[in-house]
C-alpha cells in the first residue's frame, strides 16, 4: 500500500508582528495541522510563534529553522529546531524545504523569502503582505487570499 | 506536568560507505529510535541512509538536511527532508542541529562535521572515523566507541 | 597621511537581460570605475557582466561572488572571483559586501537582493527595476534613478 | 597577448595564534605577494592578519572573507572585505576561492577548511598543522612544508 506523501507548507512573516497578523496566522496554523500538514518556519516569534501555537494546539508538527546558534532562540511552539548558523542565508532554506509558502504581513526578511520561493517556482499565497511591480507592470505572483482557509485551500492546491 | 525535553543526535559519515559501516550505521539508528532521540543526517545515500532506515525500522523519526535543491534527492527513510540549496554549507547545521554526533568510517566532509562540530563544543562521538593530531601531539577530541550501543550511551552523557 | 577609504557598491540584475539594461548595465560600470569605486557584483552573465565590462573599459576592480563550485562560471570581466557553492545563498553577501547597491531591471533573484540589502539597512538606488508595496501601501525605499550617472550619485551618498 | 591568469592562494589558521605562528604566516603572505600571488583568508586577526600583513608590505592584494554582517571586523591589512553574514559557512567560500590552501597552525575551524579544501580537490599545505588517520591509517593529503618558502612553492605547483 502506498504511503501518503507528507506535505510541508511554510508560513513566513515578521519576528514582531500586529495582533491581527498574529491571529491570522495562529488560525493559518490550526488549520495546516488539521488537514495533516507540517509547518514550516523560521522558528522565531512573531507571526512564526504564532503560527506554530495554531499547529500545535491541534497536535500538528513544527519545525523552525534558525538562523542563529543556539536551538533556545526557538519559540516554544516549534518541536523540531534546526539550527543553521548562518543568519538570513537560512530564510532560502525555510522556502525551499516547502511545497508553497503563505505570507501573512512581514517586513524584508519576510520579502527576501517570497522572492527565494518565486525563483525556486515555490507558490506563494499572501495574506496581507507585499505586492510587487516591476518597470512599472503589476507582477501577480503573489496569489492573494482573503482569509486564512482560503490561504490553505490555495496552498495545498 | 513538564514535557520531556527532545534529543536530537546527528549521525554522520559517507554518501557511500562499506557493508560493515552500514552495519554499523543501521544499529546506531535503531538503538537511537528504541531511545526515543530524533536522529539528524545530511539525508543522502550511504551511511546516512542506513541509520535512517535503522531509525525508521523502529519507529523513530529521522531528519535529513539535504545539500541540494530537491527533496527527492533524500533517502527513502528521511521523514522530514531539509531543503538547504547551500551545498556543503548544511554541513554546519547538520551538526549544530544535534547535542551530540556520532561519526562512522566518513571521507573529508565527515571530517569538515567532525571539525564544525568541535568547533562548536558538540560532542563527537567515533566508530571507526578519523583521529586528530596537532601539530604532533594527539588531539583525543573525538570520543571512541567499541560498537553501536557504546555510541549512543556515549552520545547520550 | 589618511589612506582613503575605498568603497564598493554592488550592481545587481538578471543574469539575462534586454540590450537597454545592458547599455545601462555598462555605463553603471564605466561611472563607477571613474570614481574609483569598487564593483561587486554575483559574477554571471546579463547586468552583471555588463556592469564588469564597463568597468573593465575604465579600468576599475570588479568582484564576482559565484553562486557555484567553479571560478569559471565568472564572466571574463571579472577580476576577482569569489566562489561560495552556496547557490543563492551567496545573493546575501552580494549585497552586505557593499555601501550601496544599484538594481537595474532583474527577476525575483535580484528581487531577493533587494530585500536582503534593505533588510540590512543597505541603500537600494534602482534603474527601471522593481517597486513594492506592502499592505496596500506603496513602499518607496528603493531610491529611483533616471539614468547610470544618477544611479551611481545617488549611490555614493 | 594572453592576458596572465591571477593566482589565488588561501592561507588558514586561528583567529589567536603564537607569535611562532605569526611569523611563519607573515613570511608566507610576504612571499605570496612577491609572486603576485592574492591572497585569500577569513579576514579576522591571528594567522589572517600576520598573513595580510605580510603580503601587503610588499605590495601585495588580500581579500578577507567574513563571517559576520560589518566589515569592520576584518583586519586592517584586509583590502577586500567580503561580508557574507553566513557564519563559519565562509570557511568554505575561503577554501573554494583559492587554487591552493596553506594552513598554519589552527584550531578546528582551520581543519574544517582542511576538510572542505581537501573535499573540492584543492591542495592543501600544512606548516605545523594538524594531520589525519583514517580508521587507523595515516591519511597524508596535507602536504608538508618545513618553511614559508617551501610552503608558497609546493602551493604553486
Amino acid at each position: 500500500m502506498a504511503k501518503k506523501k507528507k506535505r510541508f507548507i511554510a508560513v513566513i512573516g515578521g519576528g514582531e508582528c500586529s495582533a491581527q497578523e498574529a491571529e491570522l496566522a495562529e488560525a493559518v496554523g490550526r488549520e495546516l495541522a488539521r488537514r495533516g500538514v507540517i509547518l514550516v518556519c523560521g522558528g522565531l516569534g512573531g507571526v512564526m510563534e504564532a503560527a506554530c501555537k495554531g499547529a500545535s494546539s491541534e497536535g500538528g508538527v513544527t519545525i523552525g529553522i534558525l538562523p542563529g546558534d543556539n536551538y533556545r532562540a526557538a519559540n516554544p511552539h516549534v518541536q523540531i529546531p534546526i539550527v543553521t548558523g548562518m543568519g538570513y542565508a537560512r530564510n532560502i532554506a525555510v522556502v525551499k524545504s516547502a511545497q508553497a509558502v503563505i505570507a501573512i504581513g512581514g517586513n524584508y526578511g519576510t520579502l527576501s523569502e517570497i522572492s527565494h520561493a518565486l525563483q525556486s517556482n515555490i507558490p506563494v499565497i499572501g495574506l496581507n503582505t507585499w505586492s510587487l511591480s516591476r518597470n512599472g507592470r503589476p507582477d501577480n505572483s503573489i496569489i492573494p487570499a482573503q482569509n486564512p482557509a482560503e490561504a490553505v485551500n490555495k496552498a495545498l492546491t
